[in-house]
């Protein structure tokens, strides 16, 4: 699709999928789900098609290498000094991305896609993207919806208004919504307005920083002056505010009627702990080893087994446990508990034990 | 105790404790309570007031190696050529010393305990054998009687019957029974005349032998042309018949009116699974770590950790949880499913990873 560049922040530690996720080496450098690829390879694979080799990865310094090794050479790569949340991230992208196109003459749409998340379905997913990628065009700030499975408290919500004529699929945002109760949920569900927001926006890279600019105007000067003098970024970067782009753009953007969204129904799951990868790799009523079977035992045992120190791992009769094995630290909880990994985060780093985390 | 000898079969892999105990390294090798003592050590250390050095083990030949090493230099070790259960281990510790009674003229008798047992209160323990060795020299086949603390069906009862004049405590024994199922056990209970079968026999090596003798003569010969020829152990042993001493001797003589029983309350626990280990060394409703504590993080989580492999472990959200950490094979099931760890070993062996058992 000429013009269209993928942009992926690849930032976040994956803190509840510890001990597979580090601070170190967080989630989207693993092959977490068993498919011989990186979270990180699989979105590359995932955008190929529409981005071909336009595709700008935004990453802290300590994993700038590592996603280099990970994606065909010449994939240019941003890196952070220091992270600052959504908005300083994607802000940096589009302010490079304006700026190339001002340069090239190119039209420029940029897709914004998280590198740590799973998609079952990608012809649907790309389908969806060249939908909200003719939004774009038309200057709008486009999220896509995702259908929801279920009254999830996990995710913020999307409420949509009117189709937008002329745009097929598209409708307007009424509003942005953070995550809400499971009751709550539950009654946006019977709406049936209401998406989830996985934070995908297609969009102009000059709309964004437009947008941004009329919300905090020298937020985005300052991105464009980094673009302009990329020298700049270790002086400038550390100016910048810590928002999340939902705050910084979505929400009064669609306050002020222009934000867009397109629906997507295509198996989506943030892989946000060890119940969503549970779910995702296997059926409920077996016992799922992610890795090597023959190290697994299985004894009247239910739930998700990762195997990953060699070690013989053994479990008998518990139903949705969750066991991930790895040469330096062991976890043992199960799936209705799994959120609550990152309480042995920070245990691990109140005694001081870093290296673990 | 002039003339007392604690005979000490130590044998059985301990298969439900499981990856601390492996065939090749069993139970009664390893420190299992934290103790700073193997439960063999403990064995010693608790009967050495009454046994002095008059101590005999009976072990396998794989095991000898180890059992030497941690018992004082010159403690006598009978090793079996192969494993032909506990009659014929401590048939042949009674045919050694009834030949070294005859030989010396002491008045031998033996007291034969397992290696793998705990005891809490030692000195009850003491005084519970020394009555046991009164009636044992007026020549009772004398089994000590644990007082119940529940409705076990994990071991067999004595069913006591009338007091034996001029022996102090002792009774006579009516029966032994078989592991009951709970609701039988409950009965048992209830009369008050039942104790639990813990294995304990004190009595004269010849009264032993003799009582084997009438049941199965050829097998109480053969134990003893064993003692008279040491070296035609290998060639003699592998004919003896494979049976339990309740079966071979105890239920029979308990027929007959031979055996007498004294009761014994000092905080005895078979360490037979997890869960009994659970409830020996810490509290219901604590996350007990037996080891390194700073290697456990335990959040919302209750149950026993081993942590063995110098690995961090932590558990989240479990209740009565079993994690036993080890450098080559990690358990992770419940107190209430600790029986079924046997079916992880016998799964381990059907996969030919004898090499783990």
């Amino acid at each position: 699709m000429d013009g269209f560049w993928a942009v992926v922040p690849a930032g976040g530690a994956g803190t509840r999928l510890w001990p597979l996720s580090r601070a170190g080496s967080p989630k989207f450098l693993h092959d977490l789900t068993g498919s011989g690829r990186t979270l990180l390879e699989q979105t590359h694979d995932r955008l190929a098609p529409l981005a071909g080799d336009r595709f700008l990865v935004v990453t802290g310094r300590p994993h700038e290498e590592a996603v280099r090794r990970q994606l065909p050479a010449g994939t240019e790569v941003l890196a952070e000094p220091s992270p600052r949340d959504s908005m300083a991230a994607i802000g940096l992208a589009a302010a490079r991305l304006e700026r190339r196109a001002a340069e090239t003459g190119e039209d420029v749409v940029m897709g914004s896609f998280a590198a740590d998340h799973v998609i079952t379905d990608a012809d649907a997913f790309l389908d969806t993207v060249r939908h909200a990628a003719r939004a774009a065009r038309e200057d709008w700030l486009v999220t896509i919806g995702i259908e929801p499975t279920f009254a999830s408290s996990a995710f913020g919500y999307v409420e949509q208004g009117d189709p937008l004529p002329g745009l097929e699929q598209a409708r307007e945002v009424r509003a942005f919504v953070e995550k809400p109760s499971v009751p709550v949920a539950e009654e946006y569900l019977a709406t049936g307005r209401y998406r989830w927001n996985a934070g995908m926006f297609v969009v102009r890279p000059s709309v964004l920083l437009d947008l941004l600019a009329a919300e905090a105007s020298a937020f985005a000067a300052t991105l464009r002056r980094i673009a302009a003098e990329p020298r700049s970024l270790d002086a400038l970067w550390p100016t910048l505010p810590r928002i999340a782009i939902d705050h910084a753009v979505a929400e009064p953007a669609a306050a002020a009627g222009r934000v867009a969204t397109v629906p997507g129904g295509f198996g989506w799951d943030d892989v946000g702990d060890f119940d969503s990868l549970a779910g995702l790799v296997g059926e409920a009523a077996d016992c799922t080893v992610l890795g090597d079977r023959g190290a697994v035992v299985a004894h009247q045992a239910t739930g998700l087994v990762v195997p990953g120190s060699g070690r013989v791992v053994a479990v008998v009769g518990l139903d949705d446990v969750v066991v991930v094995d790895t040469p330096d630290a062991l976890l043992v909880t199960t799936r209705d508990r799994a959120q609550d990994v990152k309480a042995v985060v920070a245990a691990l780093r109140d005694r001081g034990r870093d290296d673990l985390t």
